[in-house]
């Protein structure tokens, strides 16, 4: 029997956000596997609002997806079957298998996933790229210190609302910015941060000074744009700017409106540093084992939204991220197809 | 005989480039000494683009030049009388006296300066403020390693003339960015600089690409805008951005163009800091040692542009500065007048 493998593909280059005729789905054959290789059925894909800058022509931190290629995404799935020694049928393992059902691998960048630890989505989440780009970024990038102000933009997302949580288990003030009412009342309420912001309800400069008077030591960026600047206009003395994602910018057509305040880092003596979590390959052991102990001990709260449904509909639930419709890790689960 | 201080005045805050009837030139009586203080006859002006930004109104790390406040400005004099046990009438010193023929102070800020070592200009530039801006922010922020590509924009001027040749005697490649080709000659001719861009002569980011092949690993700003953009496009891995200055925007009036790329800091894992030279007070010693070892050895070359002139000309020699007209430190001398 030849397994049918549904794709996702690159068709064009969206210019602003991606529309229908940007994507084809199809159909082929799995293929078969050589010596050293092995089968995975991909189940759960990994949804994030970096993937919109890999659409993209030009310097990024990774290749370009080139027009025709399978969409690149991170997921976790099982192998089915295998030709090589370290892999076997029935494992779990996670990888960048792109946007389809099945992926052949020789097993490069893939890891075994132990689910019986947590869940796929919450290793794909708190305990994958997410938690691991929260935990470093905000602890190496930004260190802060006991007593600080930590400000979170992007906060219900997936890796703001770690990034806030690691801040406030470390003794710092941990205030969210997020969209609407309902996710700042679950950054406060469920994951503990001390303030949470609704910048779509009024003057957000104006309320970055209320909740974080003496300024904002460590400000981690997932938006960019506006939101940034009313950060950089909030800087403490000393403030580290960590710049992990400016997914208000992604599908921006056009010139970049730029940030037109840069120099408050030099009034404010800070800096803004970019950084990109693959450099951190080496040391995501520790980072797992740390966000693992803080799940375990309830100290972290993981939130997954996992939309059912199968691999045409990647370019919808790539949107969500843009309409701002997810809390917590979004996370395709391709159990509605073939 | 009462002495008479001609002062220069800010009489209105300037929407772009500084117009004549911003200033006010006034004269007034030289005042007389109360216990503990000195009056100093100015005769050095320390002539920066900073100045600009101190002219506008809002946060920045100096609090603005009050409407009607004599202008800020560093500048070297001699005590003609003195009730301060510290200082005697024929020392000479350096303060901020601000632009006037005649301070009063009551010494906080003021230091000796032994004009037999340097003459006064020097001692406003290479052994001055913005020798230390040059020497602190290349080495401490800037922290280039020996065979890294350092790069300099506004390198003819004060700073970066200085900064360029600290990172060459450091064992880097040292590259100034400068209007024009002959100062572009003088930074390599004369500096020792390994390269020098003319941002006027075309292409900044294929000269830039041209002359850092392996990319920039430290970039020492003073101008912005689009040489700043140019530069982040160029960035090499681990690279660190010097925010000393922004001389392209200072005199912008209205929304700046703002930093359209400044995700690149992301993509090349690096950082843009801002510092203030007056942070570093407590080291000036030890700066201003190994700039005058270097000085005295020859490995560094000092230029001064002395105006001389009264009071009243320092608004049009300020302007001069964003005409671009001046190579290495601009001095005005109030030697032509009372």
């Amino acid at each position: 029997m030849t397994l049918i493998n549904t794709q996702c593909r690159l068709a064009a280059r969206p210019v602003g956000l991606p529309k229908p005729s940007d994507w084809e789905i199809s159909d082929e054959p799995a293929g078969s596997l050589a010596d050293g290789e092995f089968l995975v059925r991909v189940e759960y894909l990994s949804v994030d609002p970096a993937m919109r800058t890999w659409m993209n022509a030009g310097r990024s931190y990774v290749p370009p997806v080139e027009i025709g290629e399978v969409m690149r995404a991170g997921g976790i799935g099982r192998v089915i079957d295998s030709r090589h020694p370290d892999f076997a049928a029935g494992d779990d393992v996670y990888g960048v298998f792109g946007v389809q059902r099945y992926a052949l691998s020789d097993g490069v960048g893939v890891n075994a996933v132990d689910t019986t630890l947590a869940p796929a989505p919450v290793q794909l989440g708190a305990l994958g790229i997410s938690g691991l780009t929260a935990y470093f970024g905000l602890l190496d990038v930004g260190r802060p210190q006991p007593g600080q102000t930590v400000v979170v933009s992007g906060a219900a997302g997936s890796v703001g609302s770690i990034a806030g949580q690691i801040a406030r288990i470390n003794g710092c003030r941990a205030i969210g910015i997020a969209g609407g009412e309902d996710k700042c009342r679950w950054l406060v309420e469920e994951l503990g941060f001390d303030a949470a912001i609704d910048y779509k309800a009024g003057d957000l400069r104006k309320q970055l000074k209320t909740h974080a008077p003496n300024g904002i030591d460590v400000f981690f960026d997932n938006v960019g744009g506006d939101v940034l600047e009313a950060a950089l206009s909030r800087l403490a003395r000393g403030a580290r700017v960590v710049l992990c994602g400016a997914v208000s910018q992604y599908n921006a057509a056009g010139e970049l409106r730029g940030l037109g305040n840069y120099m408050q880092l030099l009034v404010a003596r800070a800096s803004m540093t970019g950084f990109v979590i693959f450099d951190y390959a080496d040391r995501y052991g520790e980072g797992v084992a740390q966000l693992a102990n803080w799940l375990r001990s309830g100290e972290l709260h993981s939130r997954e939204q996992v939309v059912h449904g199968d691999v045409g509909d990647f370019p919808d639930v790539l949107l969500a991220l843009f309409r701002g419709d997810n809390t917590g890790k979004l996370v395709l689960a391709l159990d509605s197809g073939s």
